[in-house]
């Protein structure tokens, strides 16, 4: 980690006695091959005794790389997202990638600035945690050859690389769950449908509920303005001025559930026996909130690493294939929800 | 946000019929006052129109800086790290810097790895919440020229700017609080004391007792092994066996506090009747759990922000002046503490 005298390139090829193109060619794995085995054991000894590293900068410039990959999120702070970061960092693991942060706070002209500081860095890649349904900053950057790669949330076009929950079969568990302990006057309390998880965990609500004979009321139907606690609060305030005699509600995030306690305990009410609440995400500390709350467990830090893959793989190849993981969730059942009283 | 065909300094140099040398002079803000007003106005109307965007490799290789800076935690999802990193990126805001994250999950000899490749990446400063008071990987990077920023924890040596809490006035208003409801019987589950925090706060927490007349009881006081729930809920076993009398427990953290939470629940006892609990940092969510935590409130954020501020200060400088800045905590009284009984 020497900064002041770097030893560089041309010191090793001095003292292994072999010039310097020989040098970078017998300490590039890619290239090693090409060299005499035992002038490679030769140089890397004396690389080791010098304590070479290679210049990243001079090698950016050469493969016109910097082994950055931009990595744009809402909201450091809203805890759903550093386990994907942590994933994602995990993931790139060994290789001589590093991820560089930018928060939008859901801003899309926000999110178009900070992609562009990014290229202005010359990130090799962008992962977008930011996306809206039709964003028209993906067509853009795929369009001027920057790999991209979604990550909890796709857009719907163009075709791009993503890495995100069913949530089709998570929205499916908690109405299973909840009908299962005998509830049907159940509420949904949305995300913001420009966004695909807000919209696609409404549509599987209405699909789940009409699955398991329920009929989804159109007045116990809203969606929050964002994920958040605040808007989840006055969104089941909403709901529930129009039907106070719904007995649950499916909530489209953890935080979202939280704005529901709010309002239920504001009336008096107690969560898990007067009125069922279930959330989405299963976010660090859901487990230790009052009543503990039953969720949807969504694998983030899993969400990461696989991210990672992709961004790895579409960097590797020449070729741009498209791949789309979506992972399982699960039911996590805790204290917010009881049979229908 | 141009890839391919980028525009460079050369085309708008020849489009503002100026040789590049007088454009660079131009579009730099700290050269412009050597070029005619005219000619500025002209290349950076040619700039704007043709998308000019300086090339941050080329610029780096030139000015030997990448405007990054490298910066190590523990653990991403450990929830007190998110709010000071995003305010070190909101405090590094409109600048060109970004920061590059590594996680060490307190491995000393994870961070040595980790700083290496950072400064193989050439970062032009480091911000470390990962140092003990004793880590020589701090002098050896400030040795080497590289400017450092401790956040949170802070080195005993040698000299090193730093932005932290003030643990004595955090653990004397805790001690404050619990004897104001007349506790006297007060255990303290502690940190690692080989860390900045875990020291000054056991040390503190000494002091405190005996300002307020009362006597603190080596077999009431122990170091957690980490600052995590599960090592807190074994300290809190460790002094309760001994102890069983006690009415009150400060944590050095507000997850070891929820250790504690879980001990006394085991118990069949209520935390805040039986046993009053404070913790330190006021974490997201802390208010959220049950019961809502007592606890001393940290600004991470502003700890974020103040720490971007001395790394850019320092950047700017030729000088190293060394700065240390301690944020003032506050006392957030909630449900977990109560009168002795």
């Amino acid at each position: 980690m020497e900064r002041q005298n770097r030893v560089t390139l041309r010191n090793v090829a001095a003292h292994a006695g072999v010039d310097p193109s020989t040098a970078s060619r017998a300490l590039n794995p890619e290239t090693r091959s090409l060299v005499r085995d035992e002038t490679v054991q030769r140089v890397l000894a004396v690389a080791a005794k010098l304590g070479y590293r290679p210049d990243s900068l001079a090698r950016g410039l050469k493969t016109n790389r910097t082994f950055t990959i931009g990595v744009l999120i809402p909201d450091l702070t809203n805890p759903l997202f550093p386990p994907i970061v942590r994933g994602i960092e995990d993931g790139l693991g060994e290789t001589d990638y590093a991820v560089i942060l930018g928060n939008t706070d859901n801003d899309p002209e926000k999110a178009r600035s900070v992609a562009g500081a990014m290229l202005d860095r010359r990130v090799d890649a962008l992962v977008l945690a930011t996306v809206l349904r039709r964003d028209p900053l993906v067509a853009e950057l795929l369009g001027r050859g920057i790999p991209v790669v979604t990550v909890n949330r796709f857009v719907e076009e163009p075709p791009t690389s993503s890495v995100t929950a069913d949530d089709h079969v998570g929205v499916r568990l908690a109405v299973e769950h909840l009908a299962s302990l005998g509830h049907e006057r159940i509420g949904f309390v949305g995300g913001p449908v420009d966004i695909s998880t807000g919209f696609a965990r409404h549509q599987s609500f209405q699909a789940a509920m009409q699955d398991f004979g329920l009929v989804p009321d159109p007045d116990l139907v809203v969606a929050a303005e964002w994920f958040g606690e605040e808007p989840g609060a006055k969104g089941f305030a909403y709901v529930w001025e129009r039907r106070p005699d719904m007995s649950a509600v499916v909530a489209a995030n953890d935080l979202i559930a939280l704005g529901c306690y709010d309002v239920i305990f504001d009336r008096g009410l107690k969560v898990g026996f007067d009125v069922s609440v279930v959330g989405f995400n299963d976010m660090p500390f859901a487990d230790r909130v009052s009543p503990p709350l039953t969720t949807i467990r969504i694998p983030h830090y899993q969400m990461g690493v696989k991210c990672a893959e992709l961004v790895l793989r579409q960097l590797a190849g020449s070729d741009r294939e498209v791949s789309t993981i979506r992972l399982a969730p699960s039911l996590v059942v805790r204290r917010s929800t009881g049979p229908v009283s």
